[in-house]
């Protein structure tokens, strides 16, 4: 469904103020500003120029690099690496107006979703969410207004969630052209370790075995296979640690599954090596 | 370098005949029509219905159900399936004209060049070729005249080998489009068991940990890490077996260092993580 901008009606909200303006937060503001989600964005970082950059780009309407820039949004957006989201979001709690939101698009909910449970000043709130788009690419100049459209965007409500905080998430996320899905933190980091964090782990340790030799002979097969591996290494490594036990956890059976098929191949047992491939085939054109 | 068709001069081959014609059968039959390589394009296969749809979609210009059909042929490309490459070969030399040159575009070259290395009657010459494009897809509906424009072909010659073949095999390879690269037999096979064959076992074994319930979270990443294990697995586990060896090797270089990555993780060494992911992101950014 290539969605269009609402016509005429009213933005769901007055400002929106996005912290941390890289590929994500850019694609974020920039799907805002194209759909008319908000009146105003607010892009709060550390890098004056860096956001200017941004705001001539046209991603972002006003630039903060102080906290206080964002006293009258009514929806932040903490967009920050993993490692970072919930002490910024305690931190910006301090300037944020009375009945604020807060959300972020970490990779990981657990640890964030548990840290904030009972940091959070009275009349101000925290949703986690997890839009499942992205890119090997970083900053803002690789923003994409359409990098959510038709994605999917998991949101985790917990049991003191507001109603009334979740329910401007849901929208928030919506108006950008995702389809939401509820669940709770942990079934999200269970989920996402298989379908996001293994995969990178795979691809980085599948690229770390080409010499500069060989690379003349790495067709799409491995250039696609490996592509997730061209990610930031320190935004990685924090994600691997946020969600250590189910990585680990998946790396052991994906582990085991090559060990299989290494035994198959070098028992030369071809009925074995076919039905495992097979399989795999089965499930990967489920994805189609 | 988008190639354009030569403009006037004669071909380089009367008649080229391809062997088995499926996706790179197809591939190649239409890129020699479309280069204007070869007159006429006899394409071999065991079902006539299948050839004759080959000839109207405009792949190849004559088709042919025996080895008999190739007698005027200067040419003989073996598109089959790795283990099937060399038997074809020495079946079709009955019917070659003398001076004709085999070659094939087969995954693996050690098996097959080993095997034909005595089995060959004078006056007909095998070449090894493999031309390092290719699809998950099958079949010549998904033929693509441009598959091969730009890419590495690596060819296959050893000591026996005629001049006067290997120069006419080279010349093919580059009308149509590719940049042929001289190696052994058993180095290509053991660069091709990293960059392709280990891709297509570590996709295989990452999509068969999928279940339905998590295919709605498998975002890109998950795609772009699995797309190859869309392949056929009867190819590829004759792929397996043609190339057993090198591939288990690097079955095992790679389990080592996911292993490495999984205790670094499990150990929250982040430091180690960020080594290992950054080493990562440098061999595969030198493939961009």
């Amino acid at each position: 469904m290539p969605p269009s901008p609402p016509a005429t009606p009213a933005p769901a909200f007055q400002t929106v103020a996005i912290v941390g303006v890289g590929l994500i937060g850019g694609s974020i503001g920039a799907a805002v500003k194209a759909r008319g989600v908000a009146q105003t964005v607010i892009g709060l970082g550390r890098n004056h120029e860096r956001l200017e950059a941004a705001r001539r780009a046209g991603v972002i309407d006003r630039v903060a690099t102080d906290g206080a820039g964002i006293a009258d949004a009514d929806l932040i957006v903490v967009c920050t690496p993993v490692d970072r989201i919930a002490a910024d979001v305690v931190a910006l709690t301090l300037h944020a107006k009375p009945g604020a939101v807060f959300t972020d698009a970490g990779s990981v909910k657990g640890t964030i979703c548990t840290a904030l449970r009972s940091e959070l000043p009275a009349g101000v709130s925290f949703v986690g969410s997890h839009p499942l788009a992205g890119s090997e690419k970083a900053g803002f100049e690789h923003a994409d207004a359409d990098l959510f459209a038709g994605k999917v965007c998991v949101v985790t409500p917990e049991d003191g969630t507001s109603p009334e905080a979740l329910s401007r998430v849901r929208s928030f996320w919506q108006a950008l052209g995702t389809r939401v899905v509820e669940m709770s933190p942990e079934r999200h980091d269970a989920i996402l370790a298989l379908t996001s964090h293994l995969p990178h782990a795979a691809a980085a340790a599948l690229a770390s075995l080409l010499d500069g030799s060989e690379s003349e002979f790495a067709a799409s097969g491995f250039r696609d296979t490996t592509r997730v591996a061209g990610g930031d290494p320190d935004l990685w490594s924090a994600i691997f640690s946020a969600n250590r036990e189910p990585v680990v956890h998946q790396l052991d059976r994906f582990i085991t599954k090559l060990t299989d098929l290494r035994n198959a191949i070098d028992a030369d047992d071809q009925r074995r090596v076919s039905t495992l491939l097979s399989d795999a085939k089965q499930r990967r054109d489920q994805l189609n």
